[in-house]
Parts: structure tokens; sequence; C-alpha cells
């Protein structure tokens, strides 16, 4: 069957379809986007991603891709030739950005979603949360000072693969800051980061994709309301 | 500071540094290894992986790289004249190994895990531990079917990725089988991942690595008298 070369199904509040959004922009690639809604998924996401039943997926030449990551890396290797590069030429940075972006994910996806979902709770729990947060975004002010070489980005003078990861994620920190009432992304604590998000976000092939963060926190707000209400787990 | 050009810090009974291995066989890439121990970790792993400090670690011309996936992923970038390509060709042939291969580790590390760390003991907890792992090794039957095109691996001819994966923890799957006393490689419910199985351990870059079952179920029963008698996980 025909039709639309290269559909992102999506969902503006997240940031892992803001990966892909993201990247096709770097490599100026063309495609349609769908908004997908948490409660009624499409049978195209439903059919498209059997495993997880989750955004986003990229369907290029009719053909479902999953995994922000991994959809990422698709879109560098098959468009290879156009724009710029997102994974870093040398085989040992490629590495690294792969490393710290595995990292990320498995720290901050648990703790902000946690965060959401209303399993963290009490003052401890929430204090708990915040440092672990700022622990790693302390180490990847390290990380940053090594891979930018002085320069703007992870990737140098180029958003790259780790800029993508943790960037897509910017909005909702500044969210999280916002529900809990404590600041994380302290100047005086990760002053290269703190900059380094303000460039990201003003970036051409990211402005457009990343959220507004007085709408977005209205939207986590009512998905705290959502999951306080929800029955218990079985 | 000079020294060995590529050194693997490993631990034989571990399934992660032998995608490692794998690959440098893949490669043709002479190294050398240390094997590590789970009681007293060197001060090299320590210094090379701070972050987890986990095997397996491969230092390269002095620089350490982590994380499995990451590594075999290194080695086909670094060594891409050398050998057989590891990733297929074929940029959404990647997507669809990296894909199962991420889904792999998620559902099959944390249940093997369980199980080797007595946390799951009844016999509902070993029921539902098993029905898992057999759901998992039957979606991988049919990408197995999807891939391997009517040839031996999933990466056709040759091993590629996905086998690597998937292949390090063939032992490990056995000796759960006998630890609980109950089949998950059934012939007939996944007819070509058992024969895939075999010539996969028989293949000349896996066969010197591969665990032998029964001292492997040895050490599994080593670490689960251990883990019975551990103190209780603040």
């Amino acid at each position: 069957m025909g039709g639309e070369d290269v559909k992102l199904l999506g969902l503006w509040a997240s940031p892992f379809p803001m990966r892909v959004s993201i990247s096709l922009n770097l490599k100026g690639i063309k495609y349609t986007s769908s908004e997908e809604s948490l409660e009624a998924k499409s049978e195209l996401l439903l059919k498209s991603n059997p495993v997880y039943k989750k955004i986003p997926v990229l369907i290029h030449k009719d053909r479902p891709l999953c995994e922000s990551l991994i959809i990422v890396q698709y879109i560098d290797d098959v468009w290879a030739a156009s724009g710029q590069s997102i994974l870093p030429a040398d085989p040992y940075d490629r590495a690294i950005h792969r490393f710290w972006a595995k990292y990320f994910d498995e720290q901050i996806i648990a703790t902000t979603g946690a965060i959401i979902r209303m399993r963290v709770k009490t003052e401890e729990e929430i204090a708990a949360a915040i440092a672990q947060m700022k622990t790693v975004l302390e180490q990847l002010e390290e990380v940053f000072e090594k891979c930018s070489k002085g320069k703007s980005f992870f990737g140098g003078d180029s958003i790259q693969y780790l800029d993508i990861a943790l960037g897509s994620f910017w909005s909702w920190i500044k969210v999280i800051e916002l529900l809990i009432g404590s600041k994380i992304l302290e100047e005086k604590k990760i002053p290269l980061l703190v900059r380094w998000g303000e460039k990201f976000c003003a970036h051409d092939a990211v402005k457009d994709s990343m959220q507004d963060v007085e709408k977005l926190l209205e939207y986590a707000k009512r998905r705290q309301t959502f999951f306080e209400n929800a029955p218990p787990a079985q």
C-alpha cells in the first residue's frame, strides 16, 4: 500500500517523539505527524507498535519503527547523506554519546514518571528524587565539558545524539521544578548545562518542537490529578 | 601510558562480556582478558566504569568502554574494515536488531536475575517467570523467521547483533531450566530457535566463550545460596 513516505505518530507533551522530530529537522526531511491520545490509542499505533503500544512510531515507506533512540539512529543511517550527522563520526565519541543517553534515560525517565504518577509524594521521597536528578545533571555537566570542547553542544558545533536525548526533557525538568517548588537547573552547580539548554531550545531544529513550559505544567497537573484519582493498580 | 591495545575485563559466567568476546572474534581482533570477581572488584574496573562498576569493560588504547551492546557497536564501528559487519547493512534491519536486542534485555535480564537472587520463589512466581520467558522466546521465533530468511542466523548467513544479544544467554536459559525443573526451550514451540541455538553455540567465534552448562549450573547454585543467606537489602 502506498501513502505518505514519512509519518510520525507522536504526542506534543512527550519528550520521546520530540527526539524524532528534531532528528528529521536536522536532516531536512519533510514528514507528516499525527497526534495520539493516551486515552484512546489509534488502530495505527496499536498495529505499528504491538509490543509496547507506545509513541513515538515513525512510519517510513509503510514500515513502522519504534523506540525513540532507535528511530534517531535509523534516521541517521537511512538519510546519511542529508543534513548533518547525528551520531558523532568518531567511534569512541559515538560510544560516549550512547552510554550517557542510555544512562540519562535509565535515571531520569523513572524519576519524572514517578513524580507525575504521584508515586513520589512525601517530603523525603521528593527530596530523594530531586537529589537524584541533580546528581545526574552534575555528571552530565562534566560530560558536557569533555564532549563540547568549548563549543555550544555535546556534539561540538552541532546538535548530536546526546544533545537530543537530554534536550528533549528540558521543558519537563522545568515543569518538575515548578511542580515540586525546588530549583534543579542551578546556574551555580551546572552553569554549562544551563547555558547549553538555552541554546538547545532556541535551535532552529528544536524550537518548534519544544513544549511551552506553562502549557506543559497544566498538562502535568492534569496527569497528576488523573493518577491521584485512578484506582490502585491490581 | 602505553600498555595492551585491547583488554577485556570480564567474568566467565556472565553473558555480557561474552557479547564483547564474540564480537572481537568475529572481527579477528586479538585481545587479552582479565577475570573479575564479584566479591572483590579490581581497581581497574572501578576506575574504568565508575558509573555502574560492572563488567564488561573493554579498554582500547587506554580508553574504557562500558555497557555490552554499546561495546559491540563500538567494535563494529572501529574495526569496520575487519572481518564481517555486526550490525546489518540495511538501516531498517539495523533498527529491527536493535529493537529486539533491547526488548530481550529488558525482559530477560530482570527475570533471570530475580531467579538467581531468589526473589522468585513460590510456585506461582516461578510459573509466571517461566511463562514470561516463553512468551519472549516465542516472539523471537517469529522475528527469527522474518530476519533469517531461511538461513542459519538472525543475520542470515552470519552471526550479527541480535544473534549475539540473545545467544549470550543460551547457557543461562538452559541453567534456568535445570534450576526450576521445567522446559523452556521446547522444540515444538520454538523449533527454529532451538536449531539456531545449537548452530550459534557451535560457531567458531562463540564456542570457546560459551559456558559449559554443568559448570554454570554449579555457579548459579552457589549464587542462589549466597543470596538466600544474604541479609535482606535495606
